[in-house]
């Protein structure tokens, strides 16, 4: 193709895959002979309009990647060849284990504004190379997992199946969007490598393209049934949604003679609801009462919300543009902070971005009847009333337990959407749940701002945050 | 961690990086014993408000995957554990060797609603099975290289700088976005896999936590210039904007004396015409009239049109998150539709969602001075006015030539851009381009619509295309 090019798969586990200002600041950090312990903080700085709350998600990925990012022989080789790196960073990297603590809510938690969804404590080096690839990891799944979330409560009791492969950003990405959404409390995907990789269920149709090669329908419903006669979801709207439904009723004595029934069918275009209740009626007229009804195209948790409180006669839906991409909001204003360093607690002040000084932890009460009433941000070292929601995760870059398996995962957060604030569940989401900060992380701040000799008034996190999204 | 977990790399080459329903159609045109020719083609339905045109991207790695995509034998064994695949499915999986043609506009080619971004020509089968994958490339390319394209224009004279890595939906979103921005015009990335796997010029500044790790400014902008002597971008907005500057201006002289010379500042919050107005200001003053300023931090291409009207002098751009998720509009509304099978054309008919039948090429015309003037769409085999847009990339699965190094698809997008007539270069980009059917298109379609029975009124592409985005 265009020459000696490099395999593109190299860089899934690679120390590499970061911006080149981490490796200055790793080169910056090594010349200065800053070796100290860091604590770095990812947290989101303010939820986007019309999200509650945030389903936490990708840290196992962010955690193997510590546990085993590297740069191989070629990667060292490429930055040798560049010229433009000294020996003791190539070296640094050629030698990279990750050393440090890593304190995390397990995957599923509910999270808010400001509250951490990891806390790296590590040599500083360590800690800044990684901010790239961690951010990448836990940003999108967090992401996708809180639209998904939206979804599920949006349709309660309905089947939800990731379609999005094709239309999310990269196949890595649709890879996490499947993972994400399956954590949120999906039932499936289409895609395939998520079954392989993740074994998530995964379930699929058929496509227009069959319908469309054949020279007519009912020739392409019976080929499709003999070639999967245990899928046999028949997609209706290529020409004409009705007529197809009365195509699969009079063909169903014919599949049935051979075995096979008929699951369902799946609309992907026009109205949704009244195609729906047309072909209910004519199935069931039929004498395909049990064939479900799957809807797809252009799907999202308005939609979902507005065919719920319709009474749609739908049982499934396939959803991908809008889940994968997360496509009202395709991303959260986050950041990975320096918190403190050498045990002395940090924060910059940059309009609209300071934030919060010194490790935090974050306590969260419950009301009587189990649900959520209330967090306070603290500091790591502070003991109050409620859960503590971050638990250690590393220690010495060590696993102190083996993360959770996904389906486990996948329980904790469908537990916790059931712990939500009652109005937390609904779309809009208003009031804000409330979120506290401690007395003592208010002090500290002001401390902080006093030592880095930059106190004007006092700048809490988040009161300014006007713009979109910053970039370290 | 979690147990017998699969290595994720595998995927990224993998004919298994497709939807279920794909294999499912395979199955089921095996058994049907369907092995005509089929030829599909990608385009996009409709482009979204704000977006003129659009910049086509991704054809290299789609390319790539068509020559490159198997199934390695864990993924074979993988398929045979899951109980749900035919032996003819996992051997045709196991055989698969891209067999077709492909035509295509080249990469940085300007296009519109309803052109194909990529035409395929291939044993049904082969044709269908790609399906996912093509789009995910084609798709997420085009999309970025849409958006920088906005910017490129938006910003004349700039320099640009991909900033979105780890805000990218994935490592492989960041990597591919940096090479659909650098596509459209972008100058460089800070993403250093993207240096490596493309050879994009890579630029990085500094980190607020090296700054904030430092107990003063002035000794971490030292230490920072030690390190990086060639590198000497100043991040300004850790604690006070202004006053950062002011401590620039006093270290240069020092710097100087150890013969490294200040290159530039960033800034990265708050108002930043009026930033970059004080901060010019000051290192005028100071002697640094050749040291650049670098702005970041929520901007897009409408941040960009305003800097730029309002004369503020910031000489270069770092953009992420807007860049790289197409925050606006992160998907685009399109489709990889069979257009003829078995050498007889064929359409959908579904609503809002139906195409114009059989193979299709577009004619563009040009005006007297360069721009381009209008376009026709028509059947693959008539000969128009103007030219011919999609061109023969692959014949029976191999490349007619090798196909255009990065660069110089960066340099067909540059020569586009400066064909685009002027109000499509504005980000209104109002009238819409105009874009015409051929007669013998528009007879086509109602043939073809008799044939398969379901004609009522004549149905135009796009005309009904209200919902954002189907699947398939």
């Amino acid at each position: 193709m265009t020459g000696e090019r490099k395999p593109e798969t190299d860089y899934a586990r690679s120390l590499l895959l970061t911006d080149l200002y981490q490796l200055n600041m790793v080169e910056a950090y090594l010349a200065a002979g800053m070796e100290d312990e860091a604590v770095f903080e990812f947290f989101v700085r303010k939820l986007p309009p019309d999200r509650g709350f945030l389903v936490a998600a990708g840290l196992e990925q962010a955690i193997r990647y510590l546990l085993e990012a590297q740069c191989s022989p070629a990667e060292l080789d490429w930055l040798r060849s560049c010229g433009r790196f000294t020996k003791r960073l190539i070296d640094f990297l050629a030698g990279f284990r990750f050393s440090g603590d890593v304190d995390a809510p397990p995957e599923g938690t509910i999270v808010f504004a400001d509250e951490p969804l990891i806390r790296v404590t590590a040599p500083i080096a360590e800690a800044q190379l990684v901010e790239t690839r961690l951010i990448n990891f836990l940003h999108f799944q967090t992401l996708v997992a809180s639209k998904a979330a939206r979804m599920v409560l949006a349709a309660p009791g309905k089947g939800l199946v990731d379609f999005g492969l094709r239309r999310a950003h990269s196949g890595e990405a649709g890879l996490l969007a499947a993972r994400a959404a399956y954590l949120a409390g999906f039932d499936g995907t289409a895609s395939v490598p998520a079954a392989q990789h993740f074994g998530i269920p995964i379930l699929g149709t058929m496509a227009h393209s069959f319908i469309q090669a054949h020279d007519n329908e009912e020739k392409a419903f019976r080929d499709f049934a003999a070639a999967r006669p245990d899928q046999t979801v028949f997609l209706l709207d290529t020409y004409d949604t009705e007529r197809a439904a009365e195509t699969v009723v009079a063909l169903a004595p014919d599949l049935a003679e051979d075995g096979i029934s008929v699951r369902g069918i799946r609309l992907d275009s026009g109205d949704l609801a009244e195609h729906a209740r047309k072909v209910r009626a004519i199935l069931d007229a039929g004498g395909l009462a049990e064939a479900r009804i799957v809807a797809s195209g252009g799907i999202d948790e308005t939609v979902l919300q507005q065919l719920t409180a319709d009474g749609a006669p739908i049982d499934s839906y396939g959803i991908g543009t809008s889940l994968v991409t997360s496509e009202d909001h395709p991303a959260l204003d986050c950041a990975y902070k320096l918190k403190a360093y050498a045990g002395r607690p940090r924060r910059k002040r940059s309009e609209g971005k300071a934030f919060w000084p010194g490790p935090t932890q974050v306590f969260r009460r419950y009301a009587d009847n189990g649900h959520m009433a209330g967090d306070t941000i603290a500091c790591a070292d502070e003991t109050m009333d409620g859960k503590a929601m971050l638990q250690p995760i590393l220690r010495g870059g060590r696993l102190v337990a083996p993360l959770p398996t996904l389906d486990v995962a996948s329980e904790h957060a469908r537990a916790e959407l059931d712990r939500l604030p009652e109005h937390l569940k609904r779309l809009a989401s208003e009031p804000p749940y409330h979120v506290a900060v401690c007395d003592a992380l208010r002090a500290l701040a002001r401390r902080v701002d006093d030592e880095t000799d930059c106190a004007e008034a006092e700048i809490a996190p988040g009161k300014a945050s006007a713009g979109p999204v910053g970039d370290g």
